[in-house]
């Protein structure tokens, strides 16, 4: 049985280990933001001109904002905040008015956000409602002794700090429905061969989530991340994004680092701690940490990609997906937005 | 700023150094498994000779029951399993039948399982009805392709596999009742000062959580927590106990981690997988790795202790509270079982 395992490890390992992109930077920026959209089968055949043309230009909004924000001394924390607000009112990305479709027909979203200069954190899960769930996961941070919220009742009590709700029409868009009614068709001849479905989740075109991390003008860095999770998924299914080590993570001594990808193999890898472990621990720079993380997620066969920055303004952006939203900008002014 | 830096650690070391209280050994062990039931204001004066034996009893029995089925060569992870149930099904802790109560006048419960041989997890959260929320646990690790499952749909699926679900009336203890009730009438007092109650929680008696981690006879480990959470805790709140990386941690490579304590530091702390790290890329022991991860969360303000045994049989069991509930009992026939 191990035999095998390992026989299809050395496989899964042989076929996707040519397939790791990244792209990174090393500026000694004074304030620098990366953000993700997502990793998946991002192909730029799939897309017609206009439809490439509107995710540039929406990434590139969001990236426009938080430098700005950035520039007038805003801090690492709220401007992971205000850009992922940016993207979760985009019907483009699996987050917020995007959101896919769990098999119960709610948008079940979820979203935490770190600050690295105290450690500090905030998570929300299986919110159905929250028009920002990234907003939620900072008051959480801020208004609560605790740091980890599910469902309704984090709802309710969201709202009393000014948490805007709204109700689902806001959150059907055309393709997330789509790919629900689809998804639930599979379903149906696939009934109850659950072990099967992550594979299903793992070949599938996206995996939609939103993600950016910061340095600010201070020295301090802070990661955020907010997805509506898997299309179809069921039985209260929590992802990467919400767990702080999995899906997201920050520290000054290390890096800030945002996931996306199949959760459930980032929370194995407990991926965005170990980006920043290997730095705090092994001495590794942020680009050689993000590589070896990743390598181990290939070993456990997941998918997906991350971004990740360090207080110098060093960041990566790596995938082993065929592409991954993805942009940057900095305090030289420089702004790119990528997609393949 | 290094500097000073180190400064403050030297200060906080040498202020703290005297609360941390631990038990550790290095046997070279065959198999090993070590326990806790909570770390707390545990002290011998709060004990009637009955109390302190009836405590006793359970955790030696548990031991006793888990050394025997790694001496028949049981998995590590099955013999985790097995152990915790038997602290589930105990009123004395908090966990399972032993479970406190959430505002809404119902127990919430949390668990997670992790197999160091392969990184493979489960955990729960938020469910209500199930008997042993730990093989709840185990069976999103073997049985779904997912790792973190959520409340009532999370128990509908798990009973597909076996799991036996209670009624309100079998978790209703008197002890976990008066402590609802105290903590109702208090937060009465303390009604919408959220932001305080940390405290109050962080000062409390106990941390209520029972825990495990094994070494067996093919070298592999595992660990696992279990929980009923903080009494009177609100807006759907979950703790570290089912988070990979907070409250369980278990991987071949390092070591296997379960902790207890006020949730929200360890969450923040990514504790369970700090001491991981410090073995993996530190290339620190396990005794130095606990330390290390024990002063970070204290430096956060945080209370509790942990269980951690790595794959040559060494373990360590250590805590900030004045006592923890904790045993070990190893290849050699050697069982202990301690309180303060």
């Amino acid at each position: 049985m191990l035999k095998v395992k390992i026989s299809i490890l050395f496989i899964v390992i042989a076929t996707i280990s040519c397939a790791v992109k990244k792209d990174k930077g090393s500026l000694n920026n004074n304030y620098a933001l990366v953000i993700h959209g997502g990793a998946g089968n991002i192909v730029k055949k799939n897309f017609t001109q206009a439809k490439e043309n509107e995710y540039r230009t929406t990434l590139n909004e969001a990236l426009s904002k938080g430098i700005e924000k950035l520039k007038q001394g805003e801090s690492a924390v709220k401007v992971v905040e205000l850009v992922i607000k940016q993207l979760e009112n985009s019907p483009l990305f699996n987050a917020g008015k995007g959101s896919v479709y769990s098999n119960n027909g709610k948008q079940m979203m979820d979203a935490s956000i770190m600050d690295g200069k105290d450690l500090s954190c905030g998570s929300v899960a299986g919110v159905t409602n929250i028009k920002n769930p990234i907003s939620a996961a900072r008051v959480v941070k801020d208004e609560t002794p605790h740091v980890f919220l599910y469902g309704e009742e984090c709802q309710d009590f969201c709202v009393k700090y000014g948490i805007e709700l709204e109700d689902a029409s806001y959150f059907k868009t055309s393709r997330s429905w789509k790919q629900y009614q689809r998804a639930l068709k599979k379903d149906n001849l696939l009934l109850d061969h659950d072990q099967g479905s992550i594979n299903e989740y793992n070949e599938s075109k996206k995996y939609g989530t939103v993600g950016c991390v910061v340095l600010d003008k201070q020295g301090n860095i802070a990661a955020g991340t907010s997805t509506g999770g898997l299309t179809n998924k069921k039985h209260g299914r929590i992802g990467d994004s919400p767990v702080i080590g999995a899906g997201t993570y920050a520290d000054n001594a290390s890096c800030a680092v945002s996931c996306t990808g199949v959760g459930e193999f980032f929370i194995r890898g407990t991926v965005a701690r170990d980006i920043s472990a290997q730095m705090e621990f092994g001495k590794k720079k942020l680009d050689e940490a993000g590589k070896l993380s990743m390598e181990k997620l290939e070993k456990l066969g997941g998918k997906g990609g991350f971004i990740a920055i360090d207080k110098n303004g060093n960041y990566t952006m790596m995938y082993n997906t065929k592409g991954m939203y993805r942009g940057y900008a900095n305090s030289k002014g420089e702004i790119t937005v990528s997609l393949f």
